[in-house]
């Protein structure tokens, strides 16, 4: 049995418990959405308001140069690729996930231009995939997305492969795969492996060189703590910088962009990924959130994690046992990301009704309970505190009301 | 002889005048760059600093239905319809203005499979040529980007041009095209017609659907006052959005996109043009500016845009003459966006010199002083005052000093 007093002992005991206090977490919420949302770190709201009245107020244009926004997308590229062992230079920050996706794979078909096929799994998140159906119906040139089950990945490589692409962590199941088992597998077929790392970035721990990804994609505002529609991020491993063609072309990825050239002529390195100009605001809230995610050791971030994801499980087990909720997470630590998740016919009324009581997790269609663990701000005592509304919440089957059933525009 | 005393008196007699206290204008600056980046209202840091710390910090993941996040690019895209001439459900706001234009783009090429030509004028901004050069590589189906003068465009149409795409107002001499006449001349030939709206939304009046436009794009943050970096827009014509094919195919212009379906399938309208999810702290802010620019009738900023304009140009020939300043921006009010333009072999120093002494325009590669008028925050007196600072500097020759020679990475 564990104990809310034993929790409490937890919390007394945790490394990383002062690490909560950087953030803002409002009354009265236990969070369980960091990976849908990262929560506000308190240094973000003087650093948007100084880049708002000084750095634009009064800088004006001055501040491209004068307050580094011309090298801020590089410098915050730099601090990610510290969190994602990746090489200097190989990252670069600006436009959304699903723009750097299509660039991504525009460059890895342009890498394989004999093979025809983007290989990933069915249940990948969906934007992934419309990507890729988006960009092989743009090409008409034959090319496919092949979509296997994700046991079925190694196996189903074969010479018509140009790439295969996977969220590392999946966003329904929290499944996570072996990053350097799969892209070794990828590799000896001669396919390019390309990871999205949207709930792997600031959650745990990633080696994109180690590894031997080619290429790679990742969220701004998930772990990383980057605000609403932060910015995301790209990264080419080295090996295809001098001959990456990206699909967007841009006039900041031009190799003098103030030179105001009739023809595109790619800035040298990852610089070429970049398009038009970022957005400052949401990138200068998105440093802070970096800049707080490299205070703390990945490895410590990740043994909190399975720490919390497991006691979480344990609860909901033991607290909830009888009530129909199917944990479809990895049980093996190993193999999970940072979040727990339950099948459950009626998944959303259910969340409605927790998010209602202050339990704020995700629905997932059409039947998952998702809940996401962020460990720099989530205590121990909180597993306890959520899963006992969870308990309250099926007991007295006060999902069932009718508000609680209105679906919202976004769930 | 125009006199500053006349000018100030036309300040007193500005009906527009009391608009200049809803901006921050630094003390010390006179600023004619909101043409490259518009300057900070008032009241957008309040505004920000609401969506970061209530919004975000309070209502965390909430807020993407009850702070109406969601409805936010959909709400703004309206309010930007407003100001060009569109009709409603024809506007959307989200990424950078090359990534709308590589939307409109490929929408336009998928609307004329037949032809191959991407026909515009060689003095197009640099980002639409190459952003036309890329797509056309990508595509490997052969297409072109096909270059002409501006004077020769309407001539240079013929049955392989897909679409033309040209800037209303050119970037580099402040031309302005005549939108209804050129859009006809276009159509007369089966092309489709794209314009690009960087230098004129917020500036002139633009009627989108009265010159028949099929496709357009345009920037956040000059005229409209959006912030460095702020999203940009893209129009689609009615006619083309039941058929319309977008290049790239993001869950949000999915048509449910948290049904997380397993293909891709677009929403009705402008919304499949959406891809990823939006940067709503730099989207915040840019509603700002656009709410500023719908207090004012378009007619209005025109008909003072053109006496500053024109008054700008007359003192520097009144009170420059002989410092070989060569005006390059069209002679005639109608054909001129809202800026003055001269060139000069030293037109880089001269306008750091400028700049060190608070006058703030442009320099735009090779020989270029670009002067932006921004009638919302621009006094008369300002154009007295900004050309006074100007003749010093030409006739001190202190732009010759080496400091001003050294070349910034934004320029």
């Amino acid at each position: 049995m564990i104990t809310r007093d034993q929790l409490m002992e937890f919390d007394t005991a945790d490394a990383l418990a002062p690490m909560r206090e950087r953030f803002h977490v409002p009354d009265g919420v236990i969070y369980l959405d960091g990976n849908s949302l990262g929560a506000m770190p308190r240094a973000t709201a003087a650093r948007v308001a100084e880049v708002v009245a000084r750095e634009w107020g009064e800088g004006l244009i001055r501040s491209w140069n004068d307050a580094g926004w011309m090298a801020l997308p590089g410098r915050i590229g730099a601090k990610i690729a510290g969190l994602v062992g990746a090489p200097e230079g190989t990252v670069m920050v600006a436009d959304s996930t699903s723009v750097n996706l299509f660039k991504a794979l525009g460059a890895a078909l342009a890498a394989r231009p004999e093979r025809r096929v983007i290989l990933s799994e069915r249940g990948n998140f969906p934007t992934d995939l419309y990507i890729a159906q988006g960009l092989a119906a743009l090409l008409e040139r034959g090319h496919s997305l092949r979509l296997v089950e994700a046991s079925e990945i190694a196996g189903a490589v074969d010479e018509d492969t140009a790439v295969v692409m996977l969220t590392h962590v999946n966003y329904h199941t929290g499944a996570m795969f072996d990053m350097a088992a799969i892209t070794a597998a990828v590799h000896a077929r001669g396919a390019l492996m390309l990871w999205d790392l949207a709930h792997s970035a600031g959650a745990v721990p990633v080696d994109l060189a180690g590894a031997g990804a080619d290429l790679a994609v990742g969220c701004g505002y998930k772990f990383l703590n980057g605000g609403p529609g932060a910015p995301a991020f790209l990264y080419v491993a080295e090996h295809l910088l001098p001959t990456v063609r990206f699909p967007l072309t841009g006039w900041l990825g031009h190799a003098a962009p103030f030179a105001f050239e009739g023809s595109y002529r790619p800035a040298g390195g990852i610089q070429a990924a970049f398009v038009g100009s970022p957005p400052i605001l949401s990138m200068a809230a998105l440093e802070v959130g970096i800049d707080l995610a490299l205070e703390t050791p990945m490895a410590d971030v990740r043994a909190k994690s399975v720490r919390q994801t497991t006691l979480f499980a344990e609860l909901v087990a033991q607290e909830c046992g009888g009530h129909g909720l199917v944990e479809v997470s990895p049980r093996e630590a190993g193999r999970r990301g940072s979040q727990v998740c339950f099948a459950h016919a009626d998944a959303y009324p259910i969340m409605q009704a927790l998010i209602a009581r202050g339990v704020i997790g995700d629905f997932r269609a059409p039947d998952i309970l998702r809940f996401g663990i962020t460990p720099l701000y989530l205590r121990f005592v909180d597993l306890w505190d959520a899963v006992a509304v969870l308990r309250e919440v099926m007991e007295s089957g006060e999902w069932q009301q009718e508000r609680f059933r209105v679906r919202q525009a976004v769930t």
